[in-house]
């Protein structure tokens, strides 16, 4: 690509290092930026420094915090008997936004993946089981992608939790809501079959 | 959407600003970039903020400069009696990218839009007469979009032009190479057709 200046040459460079976003679009969004005024750039690269600088990670759950604890652990409304054990910080988001759950989380920071090597001891594992110990924590809720590293890890933290004695669970995997069972594939419709659930005749 | 941290929520909705990222896309880069070293936001951020305060043009064609003159309009080895007139410098780009133009640019700043208030004053117009007075320009090129406003724009500038005895030619509207007929739309192939022009043996 032919840039007009190295300025804009630069820019596309660095926004194309964003993942999903390549040159033409990279190019497209500086474009936008010039035609904006000044503040909406410095507003933008401010808050993405604040972000990179200053973010904290929550003590006891290891997600985003703006403070020692995050707005979840802090809050008195939560149920701390139960736990969600995630991946990401991402995942948190997600489960939060469906309004259906009301414990709190720990966020495991990956999965053990041996080709990237990723082992037990790299993720938020033992902080875990020191929270089922000391917290009283009553149930586990597996929440961790249904990939085979996902599994692996699942399998090797279920060993360890039920040695404490705590239940463990783990999200029903089935057919999304509105799809049709004619496209699933075979995994999850027998799995859907499986782990069948009593009818409901209200449903929120 | 449920934000873990205020700085998150601030970044994102900055990000989300942007055509075409939504929210879900904006998270995803902001967790991105937290992933990745401070270094990589700190690049990020600069270069956008260099771009927006230090961005120059060309006080000749108004393509995006970091000099008083930009890049093209410095040369010596482009064709300064042929002028392409385009409406913004992301054209310039693209006809830069395909290396079979080896003339000038005009960049308009937009085309006439009575519905968005912009007339002939508000863009280069005055500049490109100018231009074709005083460099000896033989041939301008229009090269606006195909849409009603841009066919109005060429149309004024043509007349305008066509005064000072300047040739006036247009990029070839057609059906696009590796474009399918059958598919093409009526007005494109009946261009196509009435513009048609004498079959050559080699093409490059």
């Amino acid at each position: 690509m032919n840039f007009p200046s190295k300025l804009v040459e630069e820019a596309v460079l660095e926004i194309a290092k964003l993942p999903g976003i390549g040159k033409k679009t990279a190019l497209r969004l500086a474009m936008h930026l010039l035609k904006m005024p000044e503040t909406s750039t410095d507003h933008l690269s401010q808050a993405l420094t604040n972000l990179r600088h200053n973010i904290k990670y929550c003590t006891k759950c290891h997600s985003i915090a703006d403070d020692i604890l995050c707005r979840i652990c802090e809050s008195t409304r939560r149920d701390a008997t139960v736990v969600c054990l995630v991946e990401d910080t991402k995942d948190v988001i997600a489960i939060e936004n469906t309004a259906q759950y009301f414990g709190l989380y720990h966020v495991l920071g990956g999965v053990i993946s041996p080709i990237e090597g990723i082992g037990p001891s790299e993720l938020n594992i033992q902080t875990l089981l020191d929270r089922v110990k000391i917290d009283e924590v009553k149930e586990v809720i597996l929440a961790l992608p249904a990939t085979m590293e996902g599994d692996t890890t699942s399998f090797y933290i279920t060993k360890k939790l039920k040695a404490l004695g705590v239940k463990v669970s783990t999200i029903a995997r089935g057919i999304p809501v509105g799809g049709e069972i004619e496209f699933a594939d075979e995994i999850t419709l027998g799995r859907s079959i499986m782990t069948r659930t009593e009818y409901q005749m209200t449903h929120n």
